[in-house]
């Protein structure tokens, strides 16, 4: 799949734009069945949990361990776009699922991504794209992502992290939560903003885009899976100790697009297990 | 103000009708003035917070003490139709704002409003309104009012009181919240909705409507009045001691409408302070 060249632009303009049915619903089920395996099947702070310290709120780096997950991060469908957005090589930075449980699915502050990674992860430049897609319906009941428009282009100024460096750690966005003043005087000028559709909807959004989420009050679950791709040259380099592979990727080896389908990830399973 | 036929019947068969456009923004400008002064003027149980005890979530019973909202309860804008909806006569069960902060101002879980009537207070009937007028624009962001389209035709059957009756305090509605099991199966058949409008809309409901509404994760506030009428001949009949008058109104004379703007109100306020 191939943006073309009004949809490279609106990226360039808004910092997000929306690919509807870049995925059918057959997909997204199975997807779906691939995470409840993974979770099931593994333990570890790659599953994070809400505030009660049961709830899964987060999967991290499902493309390690189930092979559904690890060649959709080659499909053509997320990886070619994002190849035409950052102009480069990829590799997977960070692969993560935010399971937004229905009736009460907890809120994520407003935040930008890439001071995190430059800060904890000693990233050299916000040359990533975060690639969502909609497990789930998204809908404005059920805790949609709210971006403010164009705010990538201000670029990271705004943030600066609030507590000290918990290396080896999940990162909060809390920690990185932009200041009320500063997002009330945002948000005069760029438009707030949420992406829905049907499951299969993906989103393309900047590292720098700041965004955030409302609880889930619907009895709908949101499940939406995050591929970030780095440019392969533009891996981290991390002073001490670097957080956890399961939040930072190492193999920066570039990805070549696959085309995946319910069919042939089908054969590849079936032969990766054989 | 008279709804049209067409109207009435959506109120019928939805639970709720949007009318944009009922006042003007420099009405609600001067009634966001008059809550502020009457909040400053005023120290009581009326003045409800939020869970961190300084917060206000919730102002009752304003039409009691200033003349700008004594005088709008009797509004043809609101009662006028109000009175086509219930077909009776109508006073004020009770008046309150929902002030929902910016940047967190919390969410009211799933409910209907006349089963709290009916335990409570003994009102015998639902022959009543609410009428929720919008003193700063509702968007999907600032923790809009969601209502189960249609859900008032089941009755009051489903909710039950999960506390025990406390009489003489305010109620939350998390005691009277649905079940969250009732609640998925009633949203595959009622659709979630939110009437959504620039300040100066109002919203007429159903005392049976299921509603909820989710956190305001914006910049920006989202103040709600909402004037409760009930039929003068449906008054509660308590049994014991009735809940406090600014919950509970006592005065049962069938309100008259009037032509309420901002001319005219100045006058009345004019004469009533001389």
């Amino acid at each position: 799949m191939q943006l073309a060249k009004s949809v490279l632009d609106q990226y360039d303009r808004d910092g997000f734009v929306l690919v509807p049915g870049a995925f059918s619903p057959a997909e997204m089920d199975c997807l779906k069945g691939a995470m409840a395996e993974d979770v099931a099947s593994s333990k570890g702070p790659h599953l994070i949990t809400e505030d009660d310290g049961a709830t899964l709120r987060a999967v991290y780096a499902s493309h390690t361990r189930h092979p559904l997950f690890s060649t959709l991060v080659s499909s053509a469908r997320l990886l070619a776009p994002a190849m035409q957005l950052v102009a480069q090589d990829l590799y997977v930075h960070q692969f993560k699922i935010n399971t937004k449980r229905p009736f009460g699915g907890e809120s994520w502050a407003w935040h930008q991504d890439y001071p995190v990674w430059r800060d904890a992860d000693r990233m050299p430049e916000p040359r990533a794209v975060n690639v969502a897609v909609f497990l789930d319906e998204v809908t404005e009941f059920n805790g949609p992502v709210v971006f403010l428009r164009g705010s990538h282009r201000l670029g990271s100024e705004a943030s600066s992290r609030q507590q000290a460096n918990q290396a080896g750690e999940h990162i909060d966005p809390h920690d990185y939560a932009l200041s009320t003043g500063d997002l009330s005087k945002l948000a005069e000028v760029h438009e707030m903003t949420s992406p829905k559709g049907p499951a299969g909807t993906v989103v393309f959004f900047h590292p720098e885009i700041m965004h955030g989420s409302a609880p889930n009050i619907s009895p709908f679950p949101r499940d939406l899976l995050i591929v970030t791709y780095n440019a392969s040259t533009n891996a981290p380099r991390p002073v001490g100790e670097p957080r956890p592979e399961y939040l930072v990727g190492r193999d920066v080896t570039p990805l070549v697009p696959n085309s995946w389908t319910l069919e042939t990830i089908g054969a590849s399973i079936a032969r990766a297990e054989s």
